[in-house]
């Protein structure tokens, strides 16, 4: 047995949890410190914790107009932020309540609503829970995961939304102040999500625990619900939010600078607060959902492969909370990788800002290692067996150990590729911004290859992870691998959150009418925050592809199917109309963004009016968002059950293989366009200043790749990683109803 | 057993194949008649053998010098592609020769290099040839697909630049004299192809059974030589050919509108002739060399699948050579459909051009259809077993009908869905057009979604061909159903030619200073040339998915394996990496292209010099076609021979699933732009009038995207077929030497 105890574990666990939420609230007093009422900006430094004199007082911006003015469009971002997401809540609220029902009623059909306890599928002899109490655990598991991820994603927005002036403000004070303001509250998110998702799954586990008992196998089948609910949120979040940012911004550029030639973020341009909105609701709440259901999943996977392990067969709890535990070390790794950030360094350059993103990357990536062979020397046995469609195989937990620290490296290296990519420090943004010579289309040409190359790293990269964590310890390998991907969620999260975050900071500036120098250093922590998106993203696709293989690997135990051969027909089909299905997906996603913006812009040409084109964007992406996430929820149950479990698996394998390719391509491009238009803009090398200024025929060429962008890299390209996750987790939860009732079609013809 | 004698299938077979080719004989001389030299122009009708008077004598255009201008254009334009081809030809030779002693001594080590007979791998008890002089025979038949091929895109060539300018001049009387000449050297190309192809392969079956005599699977292993010979040429012809055309014409295209403002075939732009030289090498001897690859391919796949069915155990030589009648019906059929083009029909007006190029593809699939069922109730038994997998199926002659009949119907809807997609005269092009309002970065983004959504019924046409021709005859069934989707293959070509050979007439017409009159019926038929040429790569690419499936089965059958379990790691990994194939591909011919019109932009700045740009296009075709050539023949021998047969089948897998859909999105995203750019330009409707006229704001956005689109319908788009294809096919090929010595790494870790 492992050394540490099962009561240590029940300690240990919810004691993180409760760090990681106390650290996040500790953030956020921080960054309150910075006053947005104007009596106490006026007062000065005296009332001010960092008490520096404003640099920019002498320019007479320090007065009471510029603060309340910041306050004001603050105030503007964060009651359009509320309102969409309220509008959006409520018709997901109405589509989870019709879902939760259908689970019910799918899962409980499995044993025609018995109430009688059944012999277990694993646990030959013993009798397992009714399969309608299952259905009923699912279900509430189901609105619990949907509820966490809601409230993450919104708590998020309000956060960020909280920030964005007053890193604005600080800016006057220097970049170092601007970069702490913004990075705290993006830690705020990142450990907040972390955390309570991490101590809702315990105290889940723990109350169906008490009707459960002895059956693991029910138990943790039931839990499944939870990532199904996480990623159903994160859909149509991401869905939804990505439709409105890109339309937005999308809207803001063309009105901005086709249509009257003023600057995106020029108060005169229509669009512009539903610009700065959209990347409150699209990149921070929608990329909340979407990491935090990825991280639900993954330890769902995990959790349901080892009940039907040597733990779940020897009710030893403490190795069947390895994945919890594994979180659990990852968020106090966080903690102290925030603190070289916030506490430990001090940026004083803009040239400091990305090599310190980085840097949070690596620390925590080494630091985590360590946690991680601490955890599995003490949590784990020193010999188990887990699960391999049938078969058990006997692992180590220094095996176990190889498996969590691969994903953990494969993530590291995505993101570094993922930098390579798309930071304008590099060649390939600069060829990219060299090709805008000779106009959009060569900038169009060279933007879509770059996508392309920047896939090939990545996918070797989770190529090699998966053979080598399934080799050491088949699917409960893959599911670990994937959460040592996520394990340092809190410091991804946080550096994520920043990008956006800086983005609005700098919109509020030019709205508030600040000096130039101050725009440029919101500028310098904006191109940063562009390279760390891109990155963020790179995260969440390589953790995607392994949390749904892990899922479809769990799917497939749970379904009975003991090989999914590519040269069986119904198993083909289903894997070329899956490769297909990313592409369905983009072509609605793609077109909505581009048919809001057409909205946007015929509103641009009246009068400046915030308020519709607010509305435009809220009602463009509620519309537009029921096809694409129709398309995704819907497909696995149609073709569970008309066409069968091996049909699915196909789709499943198809979706995935073909997805992961897209999504990081479709990210990298947008990405590296954004950051080729920054390249010219700031004009820093002598490379640079010859394809600039702004307003040049390159720069123009420039705008044109980067408006094309938006859609790629924040609609198209990181929904994909949801369709992929929640079509495997949803095939997973429904297994067991496809298993007995599925395949109609093929029954019958 | 069949009606047929096999007496009367050894005549039938050659005789179809004469008849085409003295049908493609009697169409060169009847295009021959237009006559380029002055003097006999001068004389007039009389000796013309319409006898139309010329109508724009009126405008003086008919005097020496146009004829003279014309003349001196052609020759050009076609020692421009001949050179070309010289050049491309050394180099490929030299490839060819190293691959055919690859191949043989991969080939000939699987039994140690010895001469001794071994028994056979499906006949138990009896002895087959040694391997050693199947290497021998495989590589002969390899050097022959790849001269058949050569020659076939050659004189495709040669024709097509033989016939522009007539039909320029034929453009003068009328426009349905300039589509017939134009329709009539494309249908050369067509007959000369299909024929060749046929009669090649036939003479080498009976050529290699004086040595194999009753060892029926020895004489079809080493026939698929032919197959990977064909497509290896098409490989460079299609890279080398695509990135040299787009590189012209992206180069052209940037000179033209972008440096000097001068329309893209203005004499005074020095890439006009490289353009009208890449219309050549690219859309005609590329897309010649592509579909004869394609023809090959699935002719080789059945033959080898039928060679270990009830056909070979029975040595039933007319059931045997059914593949080879089909395709000598097609050949019939096709004849006669060309006559509704040429004969029964005139054509009077611009607007019945496309209408008469879609009649056709309906003829030709009506009359395909009554004569599959002729020849399979002629040529196969009522009752038959098919190998599948290690066991056998039984089929019925009507059965296998239906998989040839659902195989060419499927073609059929792919080429509606494809023609619905990129015709102007439908919304999806509208609206792309539309989207140009708001400037190139919305027409870009409506054009992805449009090339995304295009994918969706062709794959769903592809999956339920899979499914129902695997049903009845297990991969025979989708090898015939790939020839069947091929059987009108000689009509397709015709068609498909017909699109550049109209463009390079237009080409010359704006060169020689024509009228406006002549230059708007040359637009008009090139016009239906983009839809057809977007038609035909929809087939290719649908023929290349059941090709390549059925290439598929064909090497996992002669490899041994029983099972490709997505389940397993190594077979995932493969599935995976195989995806990610098409845009490592993709990224390189596209970026090939962008240099290479940036070079051309850099010479479009000094005086013009039409010899310098053929020789930008040809150098970077010929530099630029290596690596990419390189990934897709080394992708199997390594994946194979380090990896195994079981990682080769998923990366087959995974880039057909992923490949396939790349391809149709780019071919018809780039379609969409030409003709959106067209649709304003012809200014026919109210809508599109507003949108125009040519350099107004719109037009300018329509023209970047067309631009953009030039590579990815061009190049990357249709290359992708042949990355599918041939790395089937060279697995099929090096079968034996992968199952005897492959997998070296996973064995010695």
């Amino acid at each position: 047995m492992a050394i540490l105890s099962a009561l240590a574990t029940e300690v240990l666990i919810p004691v993180a949890g409760v760090i990681g939420i106390a650290f996040a609230v500790v953030q956020w007093v921080l960054v309150s410190r910075v006053k947005l009422s104007p009596a106490a900006a006026a007062a000065g430094g005296s009332k001010n914790d960092y008490g520096d004199y404003l640099i920019e007082e002498e320019e007479g911006l320090n007065d009471h107009n510029v603060v309340v003015k910041c306050a004001e469009i603050q105030n503007a971002i964060s009651e359009g932020a509320t309102s969409f997401l309220f509008t959006e809540y409520q018709y997901v609220g109405i589509f989870m309540s019709i879902f939760a029902v259908v689970i019910f009623l799918f899962l409980g059909s499995v044993e025609g609503f018995s109430t009688k306890s059944q012999p277990c599928t694993y646990s030959v002899g013993k009798y397992c829970k009714p399969a309608l109490f299952t259905a009923l655990f699912s279900t509430a598991s189901f609105l619990l995961g949907a509820i966490t991820s809601l409230v993450s994603g919104f708590l998020g927005m309000k956060i960020a939304t909280y920030a964005n002036a007053r890193t604005t403000l600080e800016a006057r004070k220097g970049v170092g102040k601007a970069f702490i303001t913004a990075f705290r509250s993006g830690a705020v998110m990142g450990f907040l999500l972390a955390s309570s998702g991490l101590v809702v799954l315990y105290i889940t586990i723990n109350v169906f625990k008490l009707y459960y008992g002895d059956d693991w196998e029910g138990l943790f089948e039931s839990i499944t619900g939870y990532g199904l609910g996480g990623s159903s949120m994160a859909l149509f979040g991401r869905v939804g939010g990505g439709i409105y940012t890109k339309a937005a911004d999308v809207g803001a550029d063309l009105v901005g600078k086709v249509e009257r030639n003023i600057p995106e973020d020029d108060p005169r341009n229509p669009a512009v607060i539903a610009d700065n909105v959209g990347d409150n609701v699209g990149d921070i709440a929608g990329m909340g959902s979407d990491l935090f259901g990825s991280y639900a999943e993954s330890s769902c996977a995990a959790l349901v492969v080892a009940s039907i392990s040597s733990f779940g067969i020897n009710h030893d709890f403490t190795g069947m909370c390895y994945p919890l535990l594994v979180s659990s070390v990852g968020i106090i790794v966080c903690l102290i990788t925030t603190l070289f950030a916030t506490d430990f360094f001090e940026i004083k350059a803009v040239k400091e800002i990305e090599p310190a993103l980085k840097k949070q990357l690596i620390i925590s990536t080494a630091l985590m290692t360590v946690g991680i062979a601490i955890i599995s020397w003490l949590a784990l046995p020193a010999k188990f067996t887990i699960f391999n469609f049938g078969t058990q195989k006997e692992v180590s937990n220094w095996g176990l150990f190889f498996c969590v620290a691969i994903g953990l490296w494969a993530g590291l290296i995505i993101g570094f590729v993922t930098e390579y990519y798309t930071s304008n420090a590099y060649s390939p943004v600069q060829d990219v911004a060299d090709s805008c010579r000779t106009g959009a289309a060569t900038n169009v040409i060279f933007g879509l290859a770059l996508g392309y190359k920047s896939v090939i790293i990545p996918i070797f990269a989770i190529a090699v992870s998966i053979y080598v964590s399934f080799s050491i310890a088949a699917m409960y390998g893959i599911a670990v691998a994937a959460l040592g991907m996520l394990s340092t969620i809190a410091t991804g999260l946080a550096i994520d959150a920043y990008g956006p975050i800086s983005d609005n900071a700098g919109g509020i500036a030019e709205m508030a009418g600040m000096s130039h120098r101050i725009r440029e250093r919101t500028d310098a922590l904006d191109a940063a925050g562009n390279t760390t998106a891109a990155i963020g993203k790179g995260f969440a696709i390589g953790s995607a592809a392994l949390v749904s293989l892990a899922l479809f690997g769990a799917f497939v135990s749970r379904a009975g199917v003991k090989v999914v051969d590519v040269l069986s027909p119904k198993v083909f089909i289903g894997l070329i109309v899956g490769a297909m299905l990313p592409y369905w997906f983009s072509a609605m996603t793609m077109k909505s963004v581009g048919s809001a913006a057409l909205k946007m812009v015929e509103e641009g040409t009246g009068k400046p009016d915030y308020a519709t084109c607010v509305k435009i964007s809220t009602d463009a992406s509620i519309k537009e968002m029921i096809p694409p996430g129709a398309l995704v929820m819907l497909t696995p149950l149609i073709v569970g059950t008309f066409f069968g479990v091996e049909t699915l698996s196909g789709v499943l394998a198809g979706a995935l293989v073909s997805g992961v390719q897209i999504a990081i391509s479709a990210s990298n491009t947008g990405g590296a366009w954004d950051n080729a238009k920054k390249y010219i803009e700031a004009g820093a090398s002598e490379h640079a200043r010859t394809l600039g200024p702004k307003g040049s025929d390159c720069h123009k060429a420039a705008v044109i790749g980067d408006t094309i962008g938006d859609p790629l890299k924040d609609t198209s390209g990181p929904s994909l990683n949801i369709l992929i996750k929640l079509m495997a987790v949803e095939s997973l939860v429904f297994a067991p109803f496809f298993a007995t009732h599925g395949g109609l079609l093929f029954k019958y013809l």
